[in-house]
Parts: structure tokens; sequence; C-alpha cells
């Protein structure tokens, strides 16, 4: 049975290098406003709304979380890790959250503490929420930004992080599977990419059992368009399109899976109908680029580097004028993270770090071009933990 | 033929708004790096990521955009309102992007401007993003806050927008149907949600035709349980559930469709199987709660006056400590938006307003039970703009 959650042992690593760091730093406390940084230290996945919400990680002692009443029945169901809870009603309330927040700060004795928060105004805020900065409600303690403190702990994937990104890849497969499979001209691109999403999410649940639930949203596995369709297919993240599928489009997919809370990324290049000489040249092209970034990926080179590679290929086809965006960025928990593979980014590739690789070429009018594969820099190399097809025969829908 | 989206006309009208507002202020300019507020401003909508990007809004002169190339490709397709654009290749660049902005808005002579901003830093932020705030780069500029501008422009409604919202209700509708009839023992809630999903997305684009795209993601119209099933219908924003439903499981719904951005809330308590006198007797007092709310909604009394009827009918009968939440909150280009329709806020209801209504009560370990549908409101009272049968006999799948 695959591993569908990071264990309790890990959870408790993770709290132990933030009172590390809280004490590194001289600190009393730590605010968490952030809704994937409060689900990284707690196993606690809440939807930020407008209601204030933190978790409160003391120097001494255990983790406290203040927050309206509906988060507290999930908290208290999800994770066993913060015993100490404060809640209110609903927002604004009769009396502010915020105000709520200063007291039961003082309550658990930080009223004149040193304290580092992601958001010193208390509240991940959106949505309409306004309200006071818990900075003013409380003039006698000191508050600090926290800075990159849970980027660099993320940066570098755990065993069991990248476990659970082993799964997503696998059942993200699956779902690009049947995109290929129901991908049909007359079809639109919304509905092909939901009934592989449908088809995808109730297999991975009968296959992983009872235990098995998304923690992000209600596609466990999923694969689509994004827009991404005949001449949009040159148009990154298009969200949707007017058109119908028709022979001749070229169409540039996405897929992954919600394993525990984290992701991966497939995402490739298709075309109905025989490819013309131009779809295959560029198809080529992009294909070669994907290489030559795939063979930068080991320890010691820079993600410029990487970066530097792709774009070599595409610069030496004369294609320089068509490039769109950089060759990948990290990822994890959320789709996007550092560290990004771009020409202005010095940091060092180490081993544990995820990235997507996915160098493209867009010409605008016409089509796009891109690939998308997740890799583990390893100890002397890289893993590729996405094994979709790549060549242009396998990638023709007929 | 529905209107599918927001008229040049109205953009206009915006416009004029927001550059009347910096005349008020005796500012320059604003900046703005919301996503959803471009939108509204330009017609432009993006994924935002770590990329930064904004939208300058200057006193004299068209508005200009700033950020990356592939963003650049959608605003030129989706807009004619920005003719002026800045752009970089991506994030973080040989050069910072930020450094970037700062010399662009110098070039559109506002270096030693007066700039209103929602967010001073000069980006969303967000995905990893680092970099230094714009405001240090342009030490002769002046920014201000922006505040509550946008929230109170789009608080009330205009019969464009209200339009699309009504268009949305129906196709929420069709999905929700869709749920109803995909609803199983046997099933898991996300395949039920996918399926259903998937089929109103596809007579809705059939039935709307060519000009039809979503503007926000891939669900055109969708319906989903979001993990309140069984026991855990007693807990909101669940997102999933681990079980199959069964019979004897109450089910919380909610519904919606994207028209032009604009969204619209249908939401229905289900059971599987004969209701039980304790399922009965619950889902009695919720309607009758909802009922209370809706008569209350009518320009003139306040927010506040309406989460007061609501709750009345719940403390009568009794369940004050089944409350979860307040009675509801507004809605438009966002799923949560002000006004909130809680005991704390004494908000007066004018006619254009739209809400959600949907008090609740929730038995922890037991069950929850919560319609929830929207409402605008007219000159002397309100119309309901979703119409899903309420009564449990309609709501109870044999």
């Amino acid at each position: 049975m695959p591993k569908l959650r990071i264990s309790w042992k890990e959870y408790g690593r993770r709290l132990e290098a933030t009172k590390a760091f809280l004490t590194e730093k001289e600190m009393d406390a730590m605010l968490v406003t952030g809704g994937v940084n409060i689900f990284y230290l707690s196993n606690f996945y809440h939807m930020t709304t407008e209601r204030p919400a933190a978790l409160v990680v003391p120097l001494e002692g255990e983790m406290a979380f203040m927050g309206p009443l509906l988060e507290v029945d999930h908290l208290k169901h999800q994770t066993q890790l913060v015993p100490n809870v404060y809640t209110y009603l609903d927002y604004p309330g009769e009396t502010h959250p915020i105000d709520l927040f200063a007291g039961w700060l003082k309550e658990m004795g930080l009223g004149k503490a040193k304290i580092v928060a992601d958001n010193p105004a208390g509240a991940a805020g959106g949505m309409g929420y306004e309200g006071p900065p818990l900075s003013e409600k409380m003039p006698d303690a000191t508050f600090e930004k926290l800075g990159r403190f849970f980027w660099d702990m993320r940066l570098k994937k755990t065993e069991e992080e990248l476990a659970l990104m082993r799964e997503s890849a696998k059942w993200g497969n699956l779902a690009h599977r049947y995109l290929q499979e129901y991908t049909s001209p007359g079809l639109w691109d919304a509905e092909v990419s939901l009934m592989a999403s449908a088809e995808a999410t109730s297999i991975m649940k009968r296959t992983l059992g009872p235990e098995f639930k998304t923690v992000k949203g209600s596609r466990a596995a999923s694969a689509g368009f994004r827009g991404q369709v005949g001449w949009k297919s040159a148009m990154p993240h298009c969200v949707s399109v007017t058109k119908m599928l028709e022979v001749g489009d070229v169409l540039v997919t996405g897929a992954g899976a919600d394993v525990g809370g984290y992701g991966s990324e497939l995402e490739r290049t298709m075309i109905i109908g025989e490819p013309t000489e131009k779809q295959r040249k560029y198809f080529d092209v992009m294909v070669r680029s994907q290489d030559a970034s795939i063979e930068a990926l080991k320890p010691g080179n820079t993600c410029a580097d990487v970066d530097k590679a792709s774009r070599k290929v595409i610069i030496d086809a004369g294609y320089e004028s068509l490039l769109r965006h950089h060759t990948g960025h990290g990822i994890g928990l959320q789709g996007h993270e550092p560290p990004f593979l771009d020409i202005g980014n010095p940091q060092v590739l180490e081993p544990g770090m995820v990235v997507s690789i996915e160098p493209g070429i867009y010409e605008l009018g016409y089509a796009g071009f891109r690939h998308s594969d997740t890799a583990v820099i390893t100890e002397d190399s890289h893993e590729l933990i996405t094994f979709y097809p790549r060549d242009i025969d396998s990638m023709t829908i007929l």
C-alpha cells in the first residue's frame, strides 16, 4: 500500500526545525497565516477565506490555532499536533477577530513576546477582509517578518515527500492517458478535461482505497488543456478557449494528481491529425531543448545553467523570438515553488530539489510546443518521476 | 442570445470612476496587482503567479500593463483598453522585474508621482516570489495604500453584472440537477462532482455557442459536495472525504457557473434514503431559518438584521450550539465578497447588492443542514436568482 500522507514523525521534525529557528533568531513564537504552511506544520488544511486564521508556534509548549469555528472542527479531525484552540463564530463578528487574537496571544503569555510572522497583519486577508494589523493591537509585542524560512525548509524534498510526488506522477500519467484517448474533433477542451479527470479520479480512489482523500480540491487526478488548443496553444496560461477541437490542432496539455497535498507536473504537446512539416520541425526542436535541460540537471549546476542549456538549442535553431518563458520551476505542495530554472538565477542545484523541465517555443497565431516533466535532483544526477511518451508519433491523434 | 461578458461601455464607466477617484484623492496614478481587479478594469484575466504583473491607470492618458511576456500575449488578445505594454521574459530574470517596473514607471513620467497602489510592493507575490518593494526603487515617488476602492465599486452590481449572474445561476441549476441524478450509493463524492460538472459544462458550451469560454478555470458549470458527505456534512469547507456515498447519508452540495467571470451560489441539503425523524426536524429548522433571512432581505435592513432573523429561528428551536457560521456573504467576481451577513456588520442593504443566503445547523459527528441561494437586493425587496427546489421531498434520493 503506497503511503498517502506525511508521517507524524516527519511533522515532528518540521516542528523541531521551526523551534530551532526560533531559538537561533531569539524569537518567542512564530505566527503563520499562510494556509499551505499551516498544513506543512500541522497536517491541517483549510480553505483560506476572509475569516482570519493563524497557527501559533511558541518556542516553549505546544502549537495553538486561532480561527473560525468551522475550521476548528476540521483541525480537530485532521491533527493532534495543535491541542490549543481559540475560536470565534464568524467574521466580522461583534468583536473583530483581530481583537480576539490579541487577547488570546496575551493569554498564551505572548503579550510582550518577540513574534516572527509571515504576515504581521495577523490575517491572510483577501475576499474583502478588513481589519487592523495585529501589531497595532499588541503594542508591547515585537513583530518581525518571517522571510524565506518555509521556502528554505521546503526547497529540498525529503524521502517521504518524494514518495508522495512519485505516487502523484503515476496518477497524472493515467489522467493524461484518458485525456489523450478522449481527445477528438468536435469536443470542447473543458469537457475532455473533465471527463478524463473524472475517470482517473474514480480509478485512483478505487485503487488507493478507503484511506484516500484529496487534500486540496475535488480532482484527485486531473488532466486538461487549459485553453492551449489550436493557435491558442501558443499562449500558455490560457485558462479556456472558445473553439472546439479540430483536425490540425496542436494541443498543449497538463496533468497531475493530489497525493497528501503534493503534486507533480506532466505536460505534453499533442497533434490532431498527421503532423505537418512545420509542426514536426518545432516539435523536434522543443524535444531536443528539453533533452538538453534534462542533461544539465545535476548537483553543482546552477538553475541558470539548466535554462541556458535549453535556450541554446532553441537559439541555435533560430527560434529565440519564440521563447515565452524560462525552463521550469520548483514543485511540491504548490504548483510553482522555488527554485526557478531561470537564466537570472544563480542558485546551485542540490539533491532533493524537484523541478519541472518545460522549455517551450510558441509562434503567436500558429501554435505552441512544450512538454513538461518533473525531475528530482539526486546525489549524482537526476530522476524523472513522470514517464509519459515524448515522441511525436506517440503524441499524434489520428 | 444571452450576454456573456461585460460591455466595453461598462468598462469605460469603470475607468471613469477610477480616474474620478484619482482626481478626488489628488493622485497621479493607480497601480493594481490584484488579478481580479485588473480584470475588472480591463477585461484581461490572468493566473497570478510568482511573475510580477501590474496594471497602471494614470490620471492622464491610457492604461499600461507591466508583466511577463506570456501574459502580454493574453492581454493583447483580450482587451484593447491597455495599449501601453512593458514586458520581460520571465522571473527572476537577469534584471529583477521590480527594477524594470521602476524604470518603466519613470518612462511613463511617474518617477515623482503620487501613486495609489493595492500593493506598494509592486507584485502580488506568492509561490516563492521575492523582491524589493517597488517604493524602495522609486524614492522620489509617493505610494499610498488603495484601501476599499474596488470593494466599494464592486459592492452594488450593475444591470450588466446582474445579467451575467442570472445566467450563471441557470447553469448552476443544471449542474446541480445532474449532481442529484448521479448521486448514488457506492460512488465517491469527487467522481459524482466531476461527472455532473462535465455534463453541465458540455451542454452549457453547446447551448451558448462559439463565443462562450470560461474566464477562470476549466469548469464552465460545476456542482459537487466538497466532502460534506455523511457525518462530514456537519463540517463545511471539507474539500474532500474518504468514504463512498451510502444510504442514510446527508449531503451538502454546491453549484455554480462562470459567465464572463461572474458566479452564483446554489447549495442544497440532500438525503440518500428515507429521511429519519431527526433529519426531518433539522431540515425543517434550516429551511425556516433560510425563509426568515430571505424575508429580511430588503433595502434599509442591515446585514446584522438578516443574520439575526435566521439565527432567531435556530435559537428558538434550541439549536444555538449547532451554529457554525453566519447567514451569508456577498458574491460576484469572487465567491466570497462583501457585504457579509453577520451579526456584527451594521452595513445597510442597498439595491444591487448580491448575497448568498445560507444559514446552517451542524451536529458534529452526525450531519449538517444548509441550503444556499443567491439573492439580489431590489428597490423594495429582493430577487432570488437561484431557483432549485428547497423542500425535503425534492431533496430525497430514493
